[in-house]
């Protein structure tokens, strides 16, 4: 059957609405993966920027303890690296909670998804096999031998469509399903990534005032 | 002379105070490169940041795009990730900037003090090679020869010994000057490296709140 739709010969069922809802999927998910490489990407350069930080910090601290005349000035630098490697170390966390519920939803919701949309192309494909089996021997000069062989092209037919019918309605659902799950996981992990950078420049503004 | 100061012959001319407060000056631009190396890191792995930020707030626009159901979410979370690539553009420029005076201050006005170090530590070793020569002579039984060696000895002791403290006299100024200029220097770096930080924190948190 793939070889004859590969020909072009041989005819397909095709669920347009379905088919586009599965394509929306897809490129969804290759968009929220592309997301969520950024988002390592940046957790990786931020995770470099705190151990900076740290390290800055000290440095400014001890040539605070050792410069009599620029104490005030290293102290309060000192004071300011400390702060936002600290508040650092929160905003990362948040960040990688970020990454992690955006990987669930791409790995394990959607790609559970994806496992039936495939069961279902290949039910599909068996499906268009067997009816193009008994499209033909309809064609066919009623002798004996087809007669027998229509009555099993026919059993067949029926196996497979109600296998081929279960599984769309199985795709369909499961859509409608991750669909509002996905909405419902990334309102909440956009806001949190939001409301974490949010809560990022107004803890290190409130505390480098006091530096 | 090098040679008979290390194998413990040979006196030398030690000034104290002054071979302290040059021991201090190599310690603090050791300290100092060290703050150089590190904020040099931190630009580094901030400019990685906002090229992150940059690309990650376009991703994020894009889907605000291209999603009804998360239009909203999407949207704040782009605008976020775009004042915080642009704020830290400016933020950028000032770590630079920073970086920029402390390398002058290190390579440049450092340097310049130290090559007359240089010329002093190179001038102290002459002056107490002829030193040495003439209190030599000084003990050697007084021929005729050697009162023409002492003449001659001694003008070169009094030449080198004029050198030498024309020398330490302008090492001691320089230093004097240097650490006056360094004071104001990093004063004035320390300050503005802090309050860009402070700016940026702030202008994030303001800016953000809009979103």
């Amino acid at each position: 059957q793939i070889l004859s739709e590969r020909l072009g010969k041989g005819s397909k069922t095709v669920d347009l609405e379905l088919e586009a809802k599965i394509e929306i999927l897809r490129d969804t998910k290759r968009k929220y993966e592309n997301l969520l490489a950024l988002s390592k990407v940046l957790a990786n350069h931020f995770t470099n920027i705190i151990q900076t930080q740290k390290v800055l910090g000290e440095a400014f601290a001890e040539l605070s303890a050792k410069s009599q005349e620029l104490q005030e000035e290293f102290r309060y630098n000192a004071e300011t690296q400390h702060v936002l490697s600290k508040n650092g170390e929160k905003l990362l966390t948040a960040i990688n909670f970020f990454i992690s519920g955006v990987t669930t939803l791409c790995s394990k919701t959607m790609d559970d998804s994806l496992l039936t949309v495939k069961r279902y192309e290949a039910s599909r494909l068996e499906f268009d096999a067997y009816r193009n089996d008994l499209e033909m021997l309809n064609l066919a000069p009623r002798t004996e031998a087809n007669i027998l062989k229509l009555a099993t092209a026919q059993t067949a037919f029926n196996t497979n469509k109600a296998m081929y019918d279960k599984l769309r309605s199985d795709v369909t659902v499961k859509l409608q399903f991750l669909d509002e799950n996905r909405v419902k996981v990334m309102q909440k992990q956009l806001l949190l990534f939001h409301n974490a950078i949010s809560a990022y420049f107004a803890g290190n503004q409130h505390e480098l005032d006091a530096t």
